[in-house]
């Protein structure tokens, strides 16, 4: 990401500010402040004042703040970071302090009141994160390289795996060839579940064999240059029996549709429901008890969310999943997600690896 | 862990609570909610009211909420967690509602004042932290194995390691075998740091190579059954030169010192100073830029904390890390770390692999 993409984030977040009337806003979201300052520390705050940055962390980040920020000013703390923020504020006599109260604690906030007392606190929510949400090419470009590296790790796994590997096994396996195609982790904790425990949607790997003739969900994701990708994908070793099969093509159906009803323009809510809706001529309504997917980037969840109530209307630059699934107790579970940036025909697919049901 | 040891932790708690005169806690930090009740899940609240116990979670989490907990109603809400939380204290017509002010959002907080008007809300910290830093016997047990898993994982990585393998790789390799031996995951993203890298104390693990003849520093950690390990060692390929041999040999002396100094008693502050006066000796005291140490348990950082001016006295159950280090711009860095538990004699440590220099 380039030194100028970060200043025009700034520059446009500085327009919206001065719209609300906001002078000064204290960032304190650690992916906000990534994505107005390229800074990767696990702790900092970031004052945007109406002529300067300020990023404030401690003493374990002195070369790494300097090094990956541009026109920025570094403070580092001796005490804890917050203490060096309010000795800064009462320097800059800031009288107005805008916040993000979706990203503080209740602790810190305090901590703020009490020794800023007679300052004006502006509580913002989502400002940032509704910059992010619509993504530039060169965003598009590094979460397509993070959805390229997360399947062809699991091409890789897919050669060598076996039905007496454990969950957990494979897991570990998908994750360590992400990191050997040069992701820097896993976006979040790989799901693989077999067989019964597929009907689960968040289920944490076990020691429990992949077995055959079970299906068998992968969930995984890959941070590259920062940026998340997320896809599930259904195997099996042998065959999967009728029910199973027929499950997993109502997943597809379900997938495609809602794939297809994606573009500029189209509320949230309108792609969840075209996934619901094919769901519904299966039966299989009840058996989807999520949302159809959500947008991803800098965090793996994040805005938009695309669930039936959703009423936002998607935008040219969004990125996000679609993943719809269905979880039959004593059946099993099929979910299928893919990553498409929305344009305004429709979307790009980023996710190249194929739906099937992949036999090994 | 077993039921009745969780009923103790309940029964302490409720007790610690009556005393402060708090009739109902609604506990948000999910460590804390594992610890009184068994459940893993990623969303939830857990309200401890005098007579019973109350976990709200999602859909996701209705099996599993329900196969982790015992004597615990569960509740699955259907929009957000916070909503069946409210509605239930409304039901049970609660007026006074204690919180964990470390633990909960300031949106989140917000939100219940909005929807429980009228009622007294009281700001409580670190009071489970505080039940927690006291380890039974069965959770030390936990944390050694922990601990020797770690070990074991950096044994095995050792003996396949290759000076032309990345920082990256390095990271990679020991996650991975971490979890091949039964790990649930990482307690924290593997620090590899070689040569000049070292020298930075929180340096995440680049493409760079390790290289022949330079410091690498190696701090990592697992999560078995829930409980984190932690461990700091250095390795080097062929051999280091005099200065960094100083180095080392500096801060494995402090490091000796701080254990030798650690006994039920004792203030954390004596601990850490014990580690600053041996690398003072050595002129590194401003080489050593960040605290001695901190417990864990259920979370990879825990209270206490072993800084220089930390008064706690530690007690016997405690379970803290050692970890002095010393950093120095262009000769590079080095820290080393073990696991100890405090008894009425001095401690146990914990970490059983050596602390030489690793030369491969």
């Amino acid at each position: 990401m380039s030194h100028e993409e970060r200043q025009a984030r700034v520059t446009e977040l500085r327009r919206r500010l001065a719209r609300a009337e906001h002078e000064f806003l204290l960032v304190s979201g650690l992916p906000n402040i990534r994505y107005l300052t390229g800074f990767t520390g696990s702790s900092g705050f970031l004052l945007v004042a109406p002529d300067s940055l300020v990023l404030y962390t401690d003493g374990r980040y002195t070369i790494q703040a300097r090094a990956q920020t541009h026109n920025v000013e570094v403070r580092i703390s001796t005490g804890t970071v917050l203490t060096a923020v309010v000795e800064d504020l009462k320097r800059r006599r800031v009288r107005n302090l805008a916040f993000e109260q979706n990203r503080i604690s209740f602790d810190n906030y305090q901590y703020l009141r009490r020794e800023l007392r007679g300052r004006r606190f502006q509580a913002l929510s989502g400002l940032i994160e509704n910059l992010r949400m619509i993504k530039s090419s060169g965003e598009i470009g590094l979460i397509r390289a993070s959805v390229d590296l997360n399947s062809a790790a699991l091409d890789q796994v897919c050669r060598k795996a076996r039905p007496s590997w454990s969950e957990a096994r494979l897991a570990s396996e998908i994750e360590h060839e992400m990191r050997k195609l040069g992701a820097q982790g896993a976006a979040f904790e790989t799901i693989a579940a077999s067989g019964e425990r597929s009907a689960l949607p968040h289920a944490q790997p076990t020691a429990q064999k992949l077995h055959r003739n079970a299906l068998i969900v992968v969930d995984h994701g890959a941070i590259l240059d920062g940026y998340a990708s997320d896809m599930t994908r259904m195997i099996c070793f042998g065959r999967v029996d009728q029910r199973q099969r027929e499950l997993f093509e109502a997943v597809r159906e379900a997938q495609l549709a809602a794939i297809d009803s994606v573009k500029a323009g189209v509320r949230a809510g309108t792609v969840d429901r075209s996934a619901r809706k094919v769901l519904k001529k299966f039966k299989l309504e009840k058996a989807f008890s999520h949302s159809t997917g959500h947008g991803l980037g800098l965090e793996i969840h994040e805005a938009p969310r695309i669930g039936p109530k959703e009423d936002l209307r998607l935008r040219s630059g969004m990125v996000i999943t679609i993943e719809p699934g269905a979880y039959v107790e004593g059946v099993g579970g099929v979910r299928i997600e893919d990553v498409v940036a929305v344009t305004d025909n429709g979307c790009e697919v980023l996710t190249k690896t194929t739906r099937d049901l992949r036999v090994l």
